[in-house]
């Protein structure tokens, strides 16, 4: 169980004052900074391992964007926060990997918790990465737990001019990353559904390959997806009614784009769940129904013969005023009988539509 | 499961930025564009396969309904949204099938995605195409994903004098055709109600063509016709308190009574949901009561002839001492005995109510 | 299923155009009209088969209460509409038997919507009647499908001189006529109430007469009744919040104790459906309960004489040299041996508590 | 079922004028009126079988409770409301026992109406009385089914000086007879969980004591006291908010203490539920291992016997020409290998961890 | 069931009259109070055994913590009390350790009700200890049932000069100690998914070691938990909205911090729970599983064995004329069609995937 280490993980913290940073994740990788300074006109590209070194003559006109990789270095995490004024309160959320998807808003500060999701398809199951954004008058500071690729396609378009991204306010870069992290969801529900699908087939030709234990491994994934994105969901839609300086009123209408989507992917994770309800059900079926072919088919072969037995074991009997075992037509006869018998519980069964 | 086919579709869109136009449904028809001028006086006919083709000299007191049919060229509908100034986020909606139904409120815009569905009669599931309404000043602009016939019956009355549709403002017009596509939803409840019905018939029978796949496949369409009537009774029940300037006040009177159609249809599906879920117990009670019947047949077979095999084989041994095998009258004594024995049998079953 | 005609007959509406009156019942009554003309001081009774026909001359102060029995000719009723200036949006939710139970308030006029129960003994099923009252100022016109004698005493009691009816505004008169419908629905309790303890009882001793047919078609007349007493339960509740001109204050008291009463049928509604559930629970473990009685009898059956049968079967065979056969007590012993197997098994079964 | 009764009573009163006085209970005690008039200096007694022989010279500063034994005499209870000029809708609550628990708000008055519950021991089941107040200024009016010593100690401490009853204001007597009927309910507890303890131990145990009719009745009850403490939670959840002029506001800390006590039986209550289903789960899961075992048992004799028996009526056959019969060390043979046979089953069975 | 022991032990109370001071735990440790004078500058312990004895020369600028260790002697709790003027129904909350955690905002005083836990690894349960804070202005005085460790880590801080605590108001204490007592609900968490992942395991072998027993005793924690934990988050939830002047603006943030260390574990708890529900339908497919595998053991031998019983039976029949029994190669000849037969019936049940 994933989530079991989770739990564990959070108590290295245990014990310690609170505001104290730790990184409560598993992935080892150094930390790094990279971004850009940008405005319509020209973009500067950033990149260092030490927060002293980032460049600081930044032009008034300029958004930064720097994206932190790695976790593992909470004394970098902590440089890095006193040179931009972050709350360590903060921080502690950015490095602990339980932080739930939420959306805080401050005074000068928006912070975005979210979880980008990956499908690891040897194990069949969900694996989760933390992303932090940290919104502020003209800086987008986000943190993810290990570089990855999935903003690429944002650092494409801030390279090119006339891009919307370059045109627009901060917090439509913020809107673009955090679309891209929900885009990605979609690819885990494809991955989800062919499982389910799958199980669906196997079940309903009766096969032998799903088990319940598949079933509830499906159903742990599913529990996990919602514990990620109905709170994300929940956030969104209360975001707009704070009302933060920090958004541009346009840019809603973008982010009411991602929670349709999300609000899609959740509708899509109810009929998932339902759907392996149903399998469960189809998976009792089938065991009740393989009870009933296994008993018919002792009935039928205990109804036939039993009788018939009983009676080869009449004339078995060794009494010595038997008069029917002399008379020559007696054995055909009664051969013939025990024919007459099996046919008549035959028809019996064929009436109860046994077979 | 056609909802998986969705899910997949949608990821045409994946990777592409926000606010690309792809049509992500399966219809292969050309766009078209039919419609109407109209007021209380006259009706202008408009045709044409090409927006920039669709004639603009507009009398100012003439409505205008634009009915465009087919979405597989997006470019097309781009051009059209310039010529109209549709927001690309509308676009993207109205070609992305997989939007949910929904009323989005603008400054000059009112958005409605909603659902025309059909019953396959051959698959016997649900088919549904996505109809969109762009309702603003004077004008209003439908998308099919294909020509139908559904807004055939409110062409007539457009082209008649005195009709009601032309005496009133466009928003009326909006309802009539919302209204065809709700009313038609009623088609698919009793298509619904059908197979139900004919399910509950064969179960009650104890029948054998029902089977839990039949009920499972009954319960996704179930869910599928949930997924697409509960959020758009949830958007008509908000429109009146967004107090849009499109709408005008005395048509609430109209779409509350599509509300209640809706409210009427949301409450025969619940039933049908809980009938299904009835049928499954039925099912499972049916099998039950196949298993206890066989193994009634079994234990009584058994329980009479298993006792009597065993006495028969005991005068079937050879030992040399066996007084009762001399005596003229004991084979016809010992059947008397078994005999008896049977019926001891048959009364006790009896007694259990066994039969 | 009932329920299932009324979807049907709702299409007779569908392709008409919205506000064509049609009535969608099945109770072929004559339409026809009377009422009384009251006040504190004196009556007058109206009676009359033509809206044309009904008496206008009305002293200022004196109320109307106008009750139409029958409904199946829409053109009568449209003229009645006419006469009093009723909105045919509202004409066609009297016409229409699918009509929810609601109450919609307009500017001038209150419209109440709600369902006359009975309970048909015969069918064990329930049956219901469309009951529809126009509230005005003075005024009040209600609508029955066929002419009833829930309202006898009413109707008395506005003849009688002092009577507080006779005292009180018309919206007081509406309180009375739904109250008459409300304390009605308790017959119906009663009669479910009935069947669900015979049910019980049945099933307590383990009897055959309740099948899940029957609990099936008791949780379908219950889910009826839901569907028809909880939105008027909800209506009624929201209805002092309207403030309507037409509602006395000093008549919500009155109002609130039908809610009351509506409160506590929903209650006792709510504990029959978790007492049908837990008889089919019941009935479920009646079925478990037989079918281990069953497969007991067949294994004590079989314990006892499988093995019995097999060492008679030894002692069966021919092999020339079994010395055992010559032995003169060979054969008691045998016999003796045998009783003491099978009182072995018999206290092992006993032990594990078979019976 | 109790709460039946109830039902069927109600009925006395279908067909009467709303505002018909009429008891709806069972218990048949005469009415009678005793009280207290008591400020901070003096008490005195009241007692009466009459409302026109109550005292009615009070000092101004004296607050008057008044207890209503019985309530099988509606005249009396009419005339006591005439008297102390209380709504006819009131009294009509406190004489049908079906009124749920209550608090309604008036102008000069509060009427509370709550279900005083005992543990009927011999037929193990919920016995409720109903208990009304009526608060108004200086004056609080009490009913009861039946004279009962549940106020007593409340009786003592108006009797003693200094006590705090004495020294406040009217409402905190309201509360402290209010505290005395819900401290009871916790009585009602005990018995249940002694109960279900019970149950769970014999189960536990697979005992047949415990049937399914057993947690069925348990249910019943607690569906029953859920009725009864669900509405008085709520109400008093709500009373604050009335800011009724009748309570003073420092008695509100007292009134949401006896709120808490009952938050804490209903989570008490719903646990009860939780363990009566997982009971029946027990239940259920015994009955499946009791079938598992009997089956079992038939499935070892079966298997180990069935073949034995089959190779004994080999060498039974009367073939001429069988040499084995003719070996001498055939017979012998013969049994050891059915022995090995056997052995080899028995091994096979436990591999399977079949014992 | 530890809860039933409460719910008795409440008893203790019933018939005094409300505000009598009652311990109703079972901890029968001797009362004694330690505490802090303390402020940036300075820090004085205090350690005493009786009310009285606590020094009162406080320097303006010192908060006051004071720790009461054992409640056994209500009369010295109710001295203190006195001394700190608390209210009597505030005490008795604190002395009923049936309290529910709840947080109560009175003018002059906030009183926090939590349970703190531990895991009692002996008996697998949960065991809780009621801890209480009364935060008044720069007076924090909190109670515990017995001598604990769980606050040493804060007792440490305060000693040192600098430490946060120190520096901030006495709130910022009372969410030091509050923030230890949910930590360490982490731990309860991590024992109970060890058993349920153990359990996880051996069912998934079919193990036999987890029985239905064992899932019930897990489910009961869960649900003990839940009422401790939920209540808590609701009231924290709550808190900021009561805007009490006792909690500093700044200190909501740390208060929302374990608020969301609760929503964590509550999510944790909900996902137990639905893991302990998906662990008993394991079990209950094993069940299933099992019953399957016996019968199709009988059946397998019975389907083979039962009907070459009869045919030997046939030949074991002692007819005059059975030619068969006299040709030589009869014998060999039948021995090689039973084995026919035997290996059709293994071929039907092999192609029915029965092995």
């Amino acid at each position: 169980m994933k989530n079991g280490k989770k739990i564990r993980n959070y108590h290295k913290k245990t014990g310690l004052p609170p505001g104290t940073l730790v990184y409560t994740g598993v992935h080892d990788y150094p930390v790094s900074f990279d971004g850009y300074f940008y405005n319509k006109e020209s973009v500067d590209r950033i990149q260092a391992d030490h927060p002293d070194k980032i460049k600081s003559d930044r032009e008034e006109s300029k958004n930064l964007w720097l994206n932190v990789n790695g976790l593992n270095n909470p004394e970098l995490i902590a440089l890095l926060g006193k040179r931009y004024n972050l709350h360590p309160l903060i921080l502690e959320d950015v490095l602990n990997i339980d932080t739930m998807p939420k959306v805080d808003s401050y005074d000068d500060l928006l912070f975005i918790s979210l979880k980008m999701l990956n499908w690891n398809s040897n194990s069949q199951s969900l694996e989760s990465e933390q992303i932090s954004m940290l919104l502020g008058a003209k800086t987008l500071i986000t943190f993810q737990e290990k570089k990855g690729d999935i903003f690429d396609t944002v650092r494409e378009a801030i390279k090119h001019d006339k891009s919307k991204i370059r045109e627009k306010s901060i917090d439509y870069l913020a809107y673009a990353l955090m679309d891209k992290v929900v885009d990605n969801y979609f690819f885990i529900l494809n991955a989800l559904e062919d499982l389910i699908e799958d199980a669906e087939l196997d079940l309903i030709d009766a096969g032998n390959s799903i088990t319940p234990r598949h079933l509830l491994h499906l159903k742990k994934q599913l529990m996990l997806l919602r514990r990620y994105i109905y709170p994300l969901r929940d956030e969104l839609r209360k975001l707009p009614q704070e009302e933060s300086p920090l958004i541009e009123p346009k840019t809603y209408k973008y982010i009411s784009d991602v929670y349709d989507h999300l609000q899609n992917i959740i509708q899509n994770l109810e009929s998932f769940r339902d759907s392996v309800s149903n399998l469960m059900e189809l998976y009792n079926n089938n065991i009740s129904n393989k009870l009933n072919s296994i008993m018919k088919t002792l009935t039928v072969v205990g109804a036939i013969f039993i009788p018939l037995t009983f009676i080869a074991g009449i004339y078995g009997m060794n009494f010595d005023h038997m008069p029917e075992l002399h008379l020559p037509w007696a054995y055909p006869s009664l051969l013939i009988i025990m024919l007459l018998v099996s046919i008549g519980m035959i028809i019996y069964m064929k009436s109860r539509k046994w077979f």
